[in-house]
């Protein structure tokens, strides 16, 4: 797992992935009170940051690996990730989703062609469904983060980020990540390691769901409490992966956790003053920047705006916490 | 008013000016039978295209006319092109905007630092308010289309829009445009005149406004009824512009008109699967893809996605018409 392996995905990513745009606006600098720049991930392809680990190791499954399909576990935006690149590759996709995951992403996996196999997040284990699940098809099993090339193809979007902050002028600053299970983070972490050092990566979590903050802090793997809800749907993982977890250790700065409440203003801010599209958990970076700017070090600070798929009645509470103005 | 005065608006535009990214979507695609590509401009700084003629018109003023300030009449998205076009160039600028404007427009307009000057639609013309004012003030009169300087600048979306093309593989097929008075839609077409000869222009219009349409019909400027309403606010001009029009007439192929429900329904559909924020009168020509394919040459589509400056309220229409689905 090194920078070479990002430099492979990005060639297997290319012209099939977006270059997402890094946007920016002059009200969002203001009310963060310092420089933000955004990556907007929701506008890659499924509407998230997934489809670069998921397309880069379907591309690098052998003839016989594709022959045999895929199983796939997640609440939905990875699952996007792998139906889509398994459609695109005439790979059969099999994928494992929560009972209660947002209809939105069910729609859209169901949509690219997978077949879904539902569970129950209070009583059944994702990991041993999904592990039986593959045995009894005979089908490989894709992580949805901790693998060496679904890090390596997230890891993509960290090569971006180094490219697009220097044509900005920013060579010094942090990074903040939405993380889940930290593939995300980990491969933009070890993007810039060598493309942009001073650049420093600082993951960002739910409330509840803050096992990398307290990880990092404690310097080994700790579980979350289980039980705890959250409407950042997309990044509820129990632990830091195995994988991901040591290169945390080496390269990330502390966590942050936000509350839901923050990441739904930062989509209303982000519909507002960026014209994109965000999830919860993929509005958790930004709402650091813009809620938590006394944890940050002075400044400027890029953020992954890392997915968009949301369900209409979530977004409208976001679009509530947006103040209309009062006068012309 | 030529293909190398685009040229020379790229060249002030660079490093200013985003490159809005080309997105598409299989369900887009398929809702349309047949390829759609969508140039975002909603993700072009202030939220529309209006930045980039906003930008080359008033980087090309002189010294002396920077000292005097700046007048322009705008429903809202030229305004906030010139208000922050000319907050970052430290010159005062001064709105006309109607006084039933878009509230959240009319908010970015003043953030942006413009002072504003309101006027009633129904029993003012913007055009006498804003020369009187002009000449009141000593300032410099910059209209929202009809002006050279303005239509390169939106040329040099056509310029972006021939290189993604291509790279998509797409040198041949229509290119539908959200129309007002013409500026963008007549830059495009120059732009790709030269660049990318097998696209063609053509405009789309809301229903009631469909100026242009009438106008290339008739090989004469014909002005719509007075009175008409929509909720495509962006592009509700009297009559083609006296510049853009002798353009179309040249370039363009056949006009279209979509009703509000259309817009409507197409900001649904870009919220739900492209991720991006469209106002209605941005959303113009992607209903047209969407919804009047049978009044299209067969092959790919490119539409602008023009603008995304939109009240909540309105918004919350629009994500109405996205059907929840039924089940997991």
């Amino acid at each position: 797992m090194t920078y070479d392996d990002i430099i492979a995905a990005r060639g297997r990513l290319a012209g099939q992935a977006l270059v997402t745009p890094m946007l920016s606006a002059p009200q969002i600098d203001a009310l963060a009170g310092r420089r933000v720049l955004v990556k907007a991930e929701c506008l890659q392809r499924t509407g998230s940051f997934k489809f670069r680990g998921a397309w880069n190791r379907i591309s690098a499954l052998s003839q016989a690996e594709r022959g045999r399909g895929v199983v796939a576990s997640s609440s939905g935006n990875h699952a996007q990730g792998i139906a889509l690149s398994c459609q695109m590759m005439g790979v059969e996709a099999i994928i494992v989703m929560p009972a209660d995951a947002p209809k939105a992403k069910v729609e859209a996996t169901r949509n690219y062609g997978a077949e879904l196999h539902f569970y129950d997040r209070a009583t059944e284990d994702r990991d041993a469904v999904s592990q039986a699940l593959a045995e009894e098809r005979g089908a490989v099993l894709v992580p949805p983060f901790d693998d060496p090339f679904v890090i390596a193809g997230q890891g993509t979007c960290g090569l971006e980020i180094a490219v697009q902050a220097r044509e900005q002028g920013v060579e010094h600053g942090t990074v903040l990540t939405c993380c889940g299970g930290g593939g995300l983070s980990s491969g933009i972490a070890l993007a810039l390691e060598r493309d942009a050092p001073g650049l420093t990566v600082r993951p960002v979590e739910p409330e509840g769901f803050d096992d990398f903050v307290r990880s990092l802090a404690a310097g080994e793997r700790l579980a979350c409490e289980p039980g705890g809800i959250s409407v950042q749907d997309a990044i509820l993982t129990p632990m830091p992966g195995r994988l991901t977890f040591p290169i945390g250790q080496r390269l990330f700065g502390s966590g942050l956790a936000v509350s839901d409440g923050e990441a739904l203003r930062a989509m209303g801010l982000a519909w507002q003053w960026l014209k994109i599209v965000l999830e919860p958990g993929g509005a958790t970076a930004l709402a650091a920047a813009l809620f938590q700017g006394e944890a940050l070090d002075d400044g400027p600070v890029i953020v992954t705006a890392s997915g968009g798929n949301v369900d209409p009645a979530i977004f409208a509470d976001a679009l509530e916490t947006v103040q209309a103005p009062a006068r012309n």
